[in-house]
């Protein structure tokens, strides 16, 4: 449904040329995020291929510190809904899919070999599960978008730990660290690829920059805000700073404590 | 290089035949870490290119909290692979990228508006750092792939936080995640695509099964580990409860003190 050849989809998250062309990598190029889904259909095999391609991701010391829930019963896809932010994308989608960062499993099995598992206690092992929910669930992304499917992460999952853990019935261990909604966007999307920073703010040689500036960017995020009927007297850099202060952390300053409450990352 | 058809990829996954038959995705199902490399060299442009992939996936309220840091002159790869505990791969692989969780750009913006970025000290936007780079890193890694390149990611770029910190001059609120070595596998590469958990085990339907067990696992990595010519006296089960053991955090007990002196996740 989406079409933008290499240069275009380029130039839309840069704002200028590429200096070359490959056109095999155009799909990875044009995720957007889809909050509206068609009514067409995306059979329960088409997610367990998906889920396949999801566990081909690499995951660290094949420990596969993550597990993955979908939540397709009506009633229960309006209260993990709720849970969510009240996400309209959430209700609607074909598919909702929960990515869990999971302890549960690899505790068990050190415990029936009669082991501490006291590593698991460690921050260390809480980033480990929650970039192997990450590179899992991105792998399922580029897979799903490249046979005409759209996505959007939800990460008001995180909003209220306690409450998605009781109504999934997670065990100590497991947390919900993002949503994902699947289906084929609706008939005409209109939406769009985003801008990025520039490469040489992402990408620096051999040591970090710091001073490195955005200078065009606010510009480059304007037009999209335009296009996209957004307020565009409110810059990107001006939204960025919003989401950075105390008031917007939507319940999420709780993580700390109710992860250590449950296991994860207290030392 | 890597020619297995969809069934033979899956099985390889699984052990056991895909009940449906999803030709496109075949490409996703067939990562492998690659840890030797052909002498070809990959061309800073096709890693551009892979750049503008990995700024395509989706990030946090775009907040793009993640930068990458390639290191690529032969003294400084020496001494970024003694960081890394020496692994061979890092030393010889014709890229080599680290992933950082990056609070400073975004700060720093913050500062220039005169607000306090107070959110930022939460253990929340620790967290979407982290994802923010591991979904930037899995999408350049499926284009990479898609192209014939083979990856190896390096989670031992946390084993000494201070030490990455000072060698890539990162300033306060950057975080090596993990590095990524890329390039064209060595010619008439043995490595294989690895068994992964049965999908009963990973997806779970509405709610989350604390009862699923591995049951064939350990076999299906036990033939693995004598095809690759590893110790298979000692199952999946042992490594992953041996690697859960406090002896095997390989540095990485200080992550958490080390990150709230360096401000990230102290809240």
């Amino acid at each position: 449904m989406f079409a933008e050849g290499f240069s275009q989809a380029w130039e839309a998250r840069y704002g200028s040329a590429p200096s070359q062309t490959l056109d095999e990598l155009t799909p990875f190029l044009r995720h957007r995020c889809i909050r509206k889904y068609s009514d067409r259909p995306v059979p329960e095999e088409t997610i367990s291929t998906l889920v396949g391609c999801a566990q081909s991701a690499a995951t660290s010391s094949n420990l596969q510190l993550y597990s993955i829930i979908s939540v397709q019963d009506p009633e229960r896809r309006e209260r993990i809904t709720e849970l969510c932010d009240n996400q309209d994308q959430v209700r609607h989608a074909p598919w909702f899919l929960g990515f869990f960062a999971d302890h549960y499993r690899i505790r068990r099995e050190a415990e029936r070999q009669g082991k501490g598992a006291t590593a698991i206690d460690y921050t260390e092992f809480l980033l480990m599960a929650c970039m192997d929910a990450a590179l899992a669930a991105e792998r399922m992304v580029c897979a799903a978008e490249s046979i005409g499917l759209g996505i959007c992460y939800i990460g008001a999952l995180r909003n209220d730990p306690a409450g998605v853990q009781e109504f999934l019935n997670l065990p100590d261990g497991v947390f919900g660290v993002f949503g994902l909604c699947i289906g084929y966007p609706e008939e005409g999307s209109t939406a769009e690829i985003k801008p990025r920073l520039d490469q040489e703010l992402i990408w620096f040689r051999e040591t970090y920059d710091a001073e490195a500036q955005p200078v065009t960017y606010d510009d480059r995020m304007r037009a999209f805000y335009e296009r996209q009927k957004m307020n565009s007297n409110v810059t990107w850099s001006m939204r960025s700073t919003r989401r950075t202060s105390e008031g917007h952390l939507t319940g999420r300053e709780v993580l700390k404590s109710w992860l250590a409450e449950n296991g994860m990352g207290l030392r």
